[in-house]
């Protein structure tokens, strides 16, 4: 099979490193910067790098377009009259309804299905490409009416030989999941920020050292601007909506805690609650999740040891969180393991490390 | 010295052993469940374990209330009455408006002096009772116009002692603080679940892997009903009056993002991440102690205008000790700042609330 890859930063590279390692697949790449391409064919991303569009896809069954999302429509355009005639071309973007919209009629509608893999959004650049980037990672498939069925067929197989796990959905269903569990956190963050700079300012305060709640809550505050402006504007319908989802549960929230209403507030924490842990209790297979918080001296190569002995273990972390003390020498490691079993049986390996250790879990 | 710890849990037991190790004190606990008092006696939180509160506080120049917010008025009552005639009774709450509202008449508003430790979110119980819990920890020492300056300086240097950097507060610039950097955080990551579990219902999909923004934004969720539910009601108004504030800034991002308004949009976003880097900005503590001597008449209140002037203007008292006169009518108050330039401002707020000051420093 040939790969066409247009785009080889961090995601473009990747899927060149696991389409050669894992398909098999003969590569292909072009990237507008020079510099970028040389460094893909470096790391070994690609088999050979293309001076054209054209020239990229030119024999290619699947194309990724890991572009700007400004430049996609025109650049899914050339792709398509360039390559094979069944060739699927799919793009990697995170939102999916302006880019859909945007698409030329004919052809292009049969042929380009979109594609939205999570993963990788830590780091950037080809430089940190892997071939298991995608490894277990949603990578949502979003095609229309219009979408071939060979097209289809074909781009869930690959996407499933590169590591990532498939599923489909429309992309106003995308869309709105994105901005509900992606987007708005960002703007939560933002307006929380602004919100405490306007209070300490006023207050002529400074941040206290509040544990770890608001830094939680703040820590994506203004990331990476280039991305998320264009973000903001490609799913500017779903993201309002969100917000004013939101606002309007705020202002519940208002009400119910000014009037003093006991009841209803302790109901409405508690749902909450619930909500989030069957949230996070619905992307894992092993049971619910229960929390081991690991009192640790705050120095290098802790988090390393815990995490090395526990996979040596195959104690599988869900997820993890730091919280450094207030004097940042010592803190807590707060690791999701799922299942009382296996929590427990981590919390046996760290102890065994000499850290002290409690498992707080599910129901609590 | 001797010190009464009400309620043995994280807190009290903290604050016992790091008054029997540090302070070298005679600590007397008492709780109201047996076996939490006899694991405080165990892990040598305490000297001894009273049978009433009573007992608990007799003889103690120093009295922690470590309890649930109900219980706090009707327990800060019996520990003034059962105590010396000049102890300081305080407690560690997390907000201080309405009890400070709800204080009895007479000899308890001088010697109760609110105080609120931010350390030891991370988990409860005594077992996990730490001597070094509080140390660098801002501890928020609130006192009223009525407050005891003999009272105020022993708690100021207790808490000092054990390990916490004290600072004066009022009681209304403490909770609408709190409002904004604790308790929005609580109410913005209910909100957030609520929504996504509702979005995610409705489309019939599970939480999708995407990255840690919504994990980070929503994990104090629901956090311990039990204490939750108590702060939000002891701090209605100013959680209410904060969230209206974020629902209206939400607002306006909505409008911005739904108007596609580039480059507002842009400009909020980069605004967003400035204000998180200045709020987050690592506070430099140090430099040579400087002491401020303020000659003062020796009547309630005084030390604490004294304090609050310097904690609103962010000067940090390191410490301080009062020198009555022989008369008793006046005396001197030395209060040690941390840096000439410091010191000399501290001075400056000083005078200009009427007081003599010296400042004399750092070398002798």
């Amino acid at each position: 099979m040939r790969i066409g890859v247009l785009g080889v930063g961090l995601i473009g590279g990747s899927v060149g490193l696991a389409a050669r390692r894992r398909v098999g697949a003969e590569v292909v790449g072009f990237d507008p910067e020079p510099q970028t391409l040389a460094r893909a064919l470096e790391v070994e991303a690609l088999d050979a790098a293309a001076s054209t569009v054209a020239e990229a896809v030119a024999g290619a069954e699947v194309i990724f377009c890991a572009a700007p999302v400004a430049v996609l429509p025109a650049l899914v355009d050339e792709a398509v009259s360039a390559s094979l005639p069944d060739a699927v071309i799919t793009d990697v973007g995170s939102t999916k309804r302006a880019l859909i919209a945007g698409l030329s009629e004919g052809p292009v509608r049969e042929r380009f299905i979109g594609g939205h893999p999570l993963a990788g959004a830590e780091t950037s650049g080809v430089e940190h490409a892997r071939a298991d980037l995608f490894d277990g990672a949603r990578w949502y498939l979003v095609p229309t009416e219009h979408s071939g069925g060979l097209q289809y067929e074909r781009l869930q197989r690959v996407v499933a030989e590169l590591g990532a796990r498939p599923q489909a959905i429309d992309a106003e269903a995308h869309d709105r999941l994105m901005a509900t569990v992606s987007h708005m956190p960002h703007v939560i963050a933002n307006v929380l920020v602004q919100e405490a700079a306007a209070t300490l300012a006023e207050e002529h305060e400074r941040l206290p050292e509040v544990g770890t709640s608001f830094r939680d809550t703040t820590r994506v505050a203004g990331a990476n601007p280039t991305i998320w402006e264009d973000i903001y504007a490609a799913n500017a319908d779903a993201v309002a909506d969100a917000i004013d989802a939101v606002s309007g549960r705020l202002t519940d929230a208002a009400r119910m805690i000014r009037g003093r209403e006991g009841a209803a507030v302790g109901d409405w924490h508690r749902a909450a609650r619930e909500d989030r842990r069957r949230l996070l209790e619905a992307e894992i297979e092993g049971g619910e999740l229960f929390e081991l918080r690991v009192a640790v001296e705050n120095r290098p190569g802790t988090v390393a040891e815990i995490a090395l002995a526990l996979g040596r273990e195959r104690v599988n972390i869900e997820d993890m969180a730091l919280s450094p003390a207030v004097d940042m020498r010592t803190g807590f490691i707060t690791l999701w393991v799922a299942g009382e079993a296996e929590a427990e049986r981590g919390a046996d390996i760290v102890r065994s490390l000499g850290h002290d250790v409690s498992v707080v879990g599910g129901e609590e």
